[in-house]
């Protein structure tokens, strides 16, 4: 690793240098790089206790300090998506850099070591302030949420249930922000249910169809039917269920052949309105319902989950309107996250971070003054409830 | 060449003994291997005037006897398609023989070698009967049907029009029977157009289908408008138009991702009914009312040909009957052929010749007393027209 600028330290901001030494660490899922150690140094100078929890060539940490009530832990990942050809970057991804704009830049800014430091460097003031606070402090640490996310905080949940480890309360440091700094505070996910079709027919000639079944001409019907579906109107808290075919294949690349088999892959992002078994019933009562000859295979990738309110939704909203004067949305819009497992502990669970504008992207980049006001939002919730 | 044995030679039939020389020949396209100069050979003994019409490396000739009145030509290729390997052959591909079950066996014995020989010996008959016959008797021979086809018929074609050369009823030897010898005459073939069909939408997430558009949801129901379209009844002679999807592909392969394209390879056989214009302006219309942002590439590979009546059809059905005792029936049906190329000079075609069953499969073989039948019909056929 290279070290520190002597310069920029002595100008940058604990949570801003902190940032800067995780990003340098090349950490791509799911190699942790020594991030994890990083943070683990300085929470035992805080007095937390430490499980080391790797799970295959995964690294996981969870680490917790108090002694009695309600458990808030902090929730994220050192991993990062690949960066791609360095020519592609303004600057190289690794070597992190505030520019001329006050942008901090590299890879993992936003997603998430910018967080990371938020919150470490927030649970630092806050219990040198209140080093017998109220609950219990938690964190909790994976190298893969970017990958396939296996052994990763799904794992490290199932060790916490196992040892009946209460979890009351998650912030998850998921870049949430749309526009501004904390203006959304994601409250709960969509449900992710994927399928594989296949549909059988029978392959022959173009000139004679009537000894052929074209598994293309069976299925459109089928297919115009499942797109068109109304599969719920959404609720308060969730947009409608939507479908969305992301493949189909079928054909033998010659143009005079009626093709034997054809593939369709989908997938659904769900709402409370409905459940995932549900989703394949009324998929397959459609399918059925055009006669096909098919198989269907099923994988549930999340099932959605919801913190409408309770203490921690409220600390949160009240947390960002003391820093930032204003009052975030609620949304569950967007892709999944690890909240989906965490959520399984029975714990309220929001995501809150900075703006998601560049993540997975060349040039990946924050606003350095912003990762110095998210610690501050973290401090203030913790305060809300442990002070 | 293998010599042929002398036992078979005092045996056989003289179409048996050249269907064999010929098939002893692999002149898999575009090779001919010298069974064009055997033909040849034989036509100039007979008097016919040969013009050698090679185009690219396919080999092609056309023949002529007579000198005044209509022209009719026996129409056929030399090139069979590939064997494939030899072990999956009864017998080898390119060593014919006659089981003792009666049947020739190898490559080309139905497609079309057999018709070649049954075609060449009633000609040498014909003309030691009636060295004046009226009319004129051609060949117009190819060493590429199986093929791109390019260089083959349609060339010569071409050159027979440029010349003025009059062509007035045509036999095709590709093999029309399916149960019997003779069943079936076909007199026409349905059109064949295909179209490529690229459909423009937008890439996105499928957790943002908002942001996107998938271009598999806008196409299903196109898709199923045209499946269901009934492009028109079709007539007396020729089967309703068909409409056939042979390949369908869109999608990255990631299950997350909506795709940007969508790709679909269709096919339309097509009766008299409709112009391939109409069937071209019908699917445009189609698309356009489902709004879709597309580009359609056609390829006409054949427009529909019919002889519906006249003295060809009259002389093939009574030759037949004569041979026979029992009337072909006349079809339209099944793939292309080289009698779309030669329609086009204004000539009555045919298509008369062995059982299908076989073709393009291994072990293709053919009812060797059938070819010998086959040369009494061309030879009844040729009276009945010429003397
Ligand atoms: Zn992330
Ligand atoms: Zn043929």
């Amino acid at each position: 690793m290279p070290e520190n600028d002597p310069h920029e330290n002595a100008t940058l901001s604990s949570t801003l240098q902190l940032a800067m030494e995780l990003m340098r660490r090349p950490s791509v899922t799911p190699d942790d790089v020594g991030c994890q150690e990083l943070m683990i140094e300085r929470l035992e100078r805080l007095g937390f206790h430490i499980e080391r929890l790797p799970f295959g060539d995964v690294e996981n940490f969870w680490a917790v300090r108090g002694h009695h009530g309600p458990v808030l832990a902090f929730a994220g990942h050192t991993d990062v998506v690949p960066s791609g050809p360095d020519v592609l970057w303004e600057y190289p991804p690794f070597e992190p850099r505030i520019d001329d704009e006050g942008m901090l830049c590299g890879r993992g800014a936003a997603d998430m070591k910018g967080s990371l430091a938020a919150m470490l460097t927030a649970v630092e003031r806050f219990v040198t302030a209140h080093p017998d606070h109220d609950g219990k402090i938690a964190f909790l640490i994976t190298s893969d949420e970017e990958g396939p996310a296996i052994d990763g905080t799904r794992a490290v949940v199932e060790h916490l249930r196992e040892t009946h480890e209460r979890l009351d309360y998650c912030i998850v440091g998921e870049p949430s922000s749309t526009n501004e700094l904390a203006d959304t505070i994601k409250n709960g996910r969509r449900g992710s249910l994927g399928g594989v079709l296949h549909v059988k027919g029978i392959q022959g000639h173009v000139a004679y169809p009537h000894l052929a079944r074209n598994p293309i001409h069976e299925t459109a019907p089928a297919l115009d039917a499942l797109v068109r579906e109304h599969w719920d109107g959404g609720n308060a808290f969730f947009p409608a269920t939507s479908f969305q075919i992301s493949n189909i294949r079928s054909g033998t690349g010659a143009t005079n052949v009626i093709p034997g088999e054809l593939e369709v892959i989908f997938n659904f992002r769900y709402s409370t309105e409905v459940t995932y078994q549900q989703l394949q019933e009324r998929t397959q009562a459609i399918l059925d319902a055009h006669g096909l000859d098919y198989r269907l295979d099923w994988t549930l990738n999340g099932e959605p989950f919801l913190t409408a309110e309770g203490e921690l939704v409220a600390a949160s909203l009240a947390g960002v309107e003391e820093v930032l004067r204003q009052r975030p949305e609620l949304s569950t819009a967007g892709g999944t996250s690890d909240g989906r497992f965490i959520a399984t502990l029975g714990a309220q669970v929001v995501e809150l971070g900075p703006l998601n504008a560049t993540i997975h992207k060349v040039n990946e980049r924050v606003r350095a003054a912003d990762l110095d006001t998210l610690s501050d939002i973290y401090e203030a919730i913790l305060r809300r409830l442990f002070a």
